[in-house]
């Protein structure tokens, strides 16, 4: 501020070039604090992201034509059906340099005009085939944030001592953290805790029927777990993991 | 396992003795995996954690004494009351060399026998009066798992600028993680996840009346925030949070 | 009543006739209590509301028909697939002068055989897209008593700044209530009540998943919170949000 | 700003003093939208609400005295026999010129230095004598923000025509807005939103037992009542219903 | 029993005769307290019920036509598009002397070989179009255990009035019992009891949306009506509260 | 009505008389429907009944006083202690000719000036001990409306063969209804609707823990019984329940 | 029955005294069924148990009193402090040959004239100290019931190896069936299972705070366990868990 | 391990040898514990069992494939429409030596590579036509793991007396645990437990609607069961049923 007032002194700038620069100068503090989405992915590395339950065809195609404006973006909780509906339209992105993929697992769609350089490593480990879609929104997520992602989700079918090796391996990898995914009885991310000192982050999945359904009795096991060390994301929340495993993963990097 | 085996073959050794040796080396690697709870806090800087509530006064007694043996000790839940019943007993622990703090608002007895360095710094922040007993739990957990904890408490009294300056000057202050307390709507980790890049852990609590009685209102309102980045722990579970807060400044230590 | 008593004995009217006047105007004063739905549109502007959802087509056109007999007409909660089915026995109802009116996001059909003078103003105003049906609902109920509506509906995408430049615009423009849609962790409502000193009224919206599905999440961070002067209607209830606003900018006209 | 700037190029102020001063404008300017809770009540006639319930004695008296330094304040939900215990340390604020107020019924103590003018009229009507204490907070609420109040408790004790000749009374004193205070399956507000055109504010009372413990049957149906012109706060939330209906009032004399 | 053994002591029957007619008896006797299904309709005049959802086909059509073999018979909660699938195979009954009677409203089936003499009177009042299904299944269910059924449907839409002048016409045709049928927030029950002294049956209806889904608002306020004399059945069970009215209209025929 | 306009044309009474006369006519017909508590005793039998919970000691004592003006009176829901705060007060009634009657298990206080005659037979059931309060506040109830109450308490200790006989003595003497009052499970009026044919009310009684905590199992279970002619009160309505079986025993009177 | 009727036609017995005795045959065979609970422990061995929570002290006594003419008797629920107010009428039975044994923990009363053999064996596995009460009900009762019981209390505290070496233990010990009592996130009764062919009865506990208050979380964790082999009993229903371990254990007694 | 060593110690096998030996021995150990999946039939006789539902159809065939590798396998819950979608794929592995049947009713895929002796026998009982296939699921399960089974399905419809003489036939036969499968208010398992003395395993299930939609009320019913001896599992959860009930009855034959 002193170095416009000092221009304005010195005649450099006219008041009314000091009031413009000094309003410009106002608005960019309260949007460094705001935080506004545009120019986010540039600052922070997260991508913007869109979540297609919920809206419309036309609202999304809008969305996503307006977000590569600004550049690279992801839209999740889209279903193969509904991607290919889409497709034409948003395939008219490749002439403006967007890579598109589509995981079909995972239900995310990315459109990106540059790759992200992967720094800091993360694990997802899940035991259940149906809890996998879940994990692999959190895989991409956390990819596309700029971590490195070690999986292991075949936990489940090969026994418990494999799981017992992954942690191992993943520790001696030097992961920051560890999302765990699991729907029934939600107790899969009390048994990670209890062998691991990194952060672990559990995802309930609404995998489940009777009192399980909805996923809220696996959310509730692991706010609750006996092991301390864990935190819960939403039901089914993969990209909220995601991005919350990169951030732990990104302090050790600073 | 080489080693013993050599020793075997060269005689040095009985069968008995290898056997013993070979025995007692398996039990270490399995307790390698299943971390025992003694010995834990000497590795891991969490220290042994007592929850009270629920426990009759004859039984938690007893289990502080047994903990002792092993080392330093924190009992959690511990009202004002009930901790002057068991004060001369416990009391007793400062003849073998322990320190005894009590916290009032925080409800929680400390027994050390040393002091843990702080390393990694995390910050704990709160609006409302009635949730600071939740944040304390926090932090003197955090603190006692050794981190340097950085507290905004007031800032619903003050206005939202201070809390825009406290979180600033946590972010100077280059922590690793924020824990936010919030009861009533739980709006407010919200408005610090969209504020920051560093994890920010919820922690409902059960003040409230009508639709907010028990605290679920603002873990629900947590675990779908908008702003990506949150995870939460129990309503109320000041502890849990300030392990998993710990555990993720410990990550960037390494 | 004095009026017809004086009749009767100055000879004017029998006493048949007078029984029978006595009995309308006792009939008429119930009725202005009871506040028969018949006639309500001309006294107080608002239109007959019908709720199409659970009312199978044949009732619903016959009560359509019955209502025009009376006067103007809202059916709320018309899918589009469904109004095309029902399209052509509607518009039999151009012949007797009924101008007909289909919004698709706002799933309204308007029948109308005059249009309401709009005096006083609300505001309507939602941050994410999934919300816009519910604040489409809003707007055209609020217009049809007889409002001018300002909308914001895009604060979302346009960041935060954008969110203030437009509530500033709406106390500008002096209007006398602001409606809030907000799914997910309802938060948006809070965040306006702080800013403005007219009524805030909160919609919850039933978009969400995992612990936010069914919009209970954003009713009760509503109902609490911190930011006193808002008041809440039913999940997804646009039209009621839409009749309690204008009944609030009526009461400034008298 | 332009004003600052002109002073400066004219020699009158220094660039330390002009830095000063713009930086003192653009706090005021973030302090108009975050709208600082000192100083609220002056501009909005809103004072400084503290609810007591989870405060400790200590914090309590703390946060009025520090309150009181700002200006008039009101304690909401402090039960009779806790005043007792604070009111030799509330007494002492009368010798700063403080007049203190406690009402036993609605559990609210008002510290005030000046009276309100009341401008403005609304009505609170209740049916059921154990809804009374959360109709007598809303009344002296509104009445703290400036609103005259009109009421109507003995309704169901006299019968159904008491109700409708005082529902007639308020309506031809015209009040902006009718509070309904009701417990239990939470009818009134319907019925009452049935005879009038103005706002009707439903207050969900925790009165009841079984089925009907909590207030939550007498929310949901105030939330989903066949008469539009219903809107809803918190269960037994008094404080802000009167705030609500007060802010409306207010509306008409703008 | 002493006839039985009379005859045994006069030789006119065998002692295997005698044990044989004894365990008849004694069956009987069983079974004139445990009711067997079959044989009731005989004694009671309740027809054999059969509700249709949740069972196959397969299932459905063997239980009727086994039914049948017994007598009259109702199938409830049967979709029309169901029917037309059943259609070809009930129809045979006809041959075996069976009416056949659809009504797609109240979605009942009745298959009768005899009709029943209808003596008392039960009223069934509902005041939203959306509630005459489950209203429907009531009056057909109690026509067929043998009531005479006065209804009045719409209410609702003739205004309050129309309510009263119904009300007073059932009372005047002396009905034994009432059953008001309601969704959304459950009131009418309520006035309804408020006016009439014969019991009143309520049936909630799942009718609604947002905090109404299901049915429960409706259910909880009728349980907590503050008008006594009122009880409930399940939510949409019209056949529950036909039985349950007619029972009572049974009781003064006696 | 034509009496009254014929005297005015006879000139027996002048316009002022007749308008006076026309009104008085006019609230009495509105009171009629409304049926205004007072006097309602007289018309109805059913004594005037004030819940004491949530009423303050004040306030009960002068709902008391104020309803012995009108007549006969029943307060309930008043615990023993309470009851002996109050006496003194409520004794001052003896000089006014009323007899005051606390019956300790049922917690209902009865203040007469009149028997009533008892007519109609109902029957009260309850197997466990925890259940006799509600029975007998059922059973009090009902004997005030003016029935003939049969009780069985002990059916739970005797054995299931006494169910039977006293179902069977029940029927034998006709009661009109029985009143079923079960907690736990609540399985005990499917039983018995099993067994007879006369109504069956379910009253489910808050007794039990774990998920049957609160009574809603108990509830839930009654409303779904597989035996049809069962209807429900709200938990622990024994109030309810006494007024709902009378009101069907004065139907057969009629 | 063949033989009563042949002495009736050899003439040893009068028709009457036939009659009588086939009366007498039949009640025997209905109770047969019925299994009246008196005499119910001479048969199954399961003592009379009496619930003491929710009975007030006058008919506790008098059950208790009632109870012991028929046997052995176990009260439970009884706090310790009411067991003393009890006492003294409790120890008259001592004169009747009984032996009165009070167990603080279990808050069990046992009542017995006799010892009950033991054999067969079951487990009981609980890890945290606040799990200890319900426990010991469990194994009180199986004990009572006539079983030899293993405990595991202390897992917790050793660290998972000693659970590993108790349950090996029990299985060389041949128990049918391991009773594992858990609170919290319920994840214990699922480790168990995993490592043991034996049935496992899972009693979740109503210890925990936030999310897991009441036990429900528990109790749902076990309900839907991924190891099957699980089945559960009401939280805290000790008395319930030891009864089905121990009718298990019979089983391979016969 | 004694051997190992003395075979090094005899020169028989080298340390490299001894090492790896000592390595799987170790290896073992833990498998034991830890109870891989492979193998599992062949020690217990539970076969392998895939939950289809939520699992896509590549996934299924996957592990169907996979599993086979191992041995005899299950596949639960899958539809008859996606059953025949993979048949083509399955029907492959008759080429390897399995046996393929589905079982329309109970939802179930065997495929079996050899047949299971039955020993030891079990009950499956149920009343409603609804609830078979989740009878029929817990039937071919426990036969699965080797159990005979005596069923009871038409118990309903037969009436009460057939319950008695189907029960009294699985007490004559021995059996060792008795199923009770049973939606709406879930009573009959108490009927059953009341009855006999083996061990009740209650299965809730979802048929039902309103207050019983999803069989939540059968689950609490049975939880709360005033007969003791009766434990639960899922809503629907046959298979675990079935495995819990084999696992009792295998207890005898050991």
């Amino acid at each position: 501020m002193k170095e416009i007032l000092q221009k304005l002194t010195e005649g450099k700038i006219s008041i009314l070039e000091a009031e413009k620069q000094l309003k410009i100068m106002q608005i960019q503090e309260i949007n460094d604090f705001a935080k506004l989405d545009t120019g986010r992915e540039a600052r922070t590395g997260i991508p913007e992201a869109i979540f297609a339950e919920g809206k419309d065809d036309d609202d999304l195609i809008k969305i996503i034509l307006r977000g590569t404006e600004i550049g690279r973006l992801m839209v999740t909780r889209l279903e193969k059906d509904r991607y290919h509906i889409l497709k034409s339209q948003i395939d008219t992105l490749k002439d403006k340099g967007f890579k598109i993929e589509y995981n079909k697992k995972a239900r995310i769609l990315l459109i990106k005009n540059h790759e992200i350089e992967r720094e800091g490593k993360i694990g997802v480990i899940t035991a259940g085939t149906s809890d996998i879609p879940v994990a692999e929104e959190a895989r991409i997520t956390a990819e596309e944030v700029g971590c490195e992602v070690l999986v292991s989700y075949d936990v489940g079918v090969a026994g418990i001592h494999r799981l017992f090796s992954h942690i191992k391996n993943m520790i001696d990898e030097d992961v920051k953290a560890i999302i765990v995914v699991a729907g029934m009885e939600g107790a899969l991310p009390s048994v990670v805790a209890g062998l691991v000192d990194v952060p672990v982050i559990g995802v309930p999945t609404s995998v489940g029927y009777g009192v399980g359904e909805g996923g809220f009795t696996a959310l509730f096991a692991m706010l609750q777990s006996c092991a301390p060390g864990i935190a819960a994301v939403n039901i089914d929340n993969g990209f909220g993991a995601g991005v919350f495993a990169a951030k732990i993963a990104k302090q050790s990097l600073k």
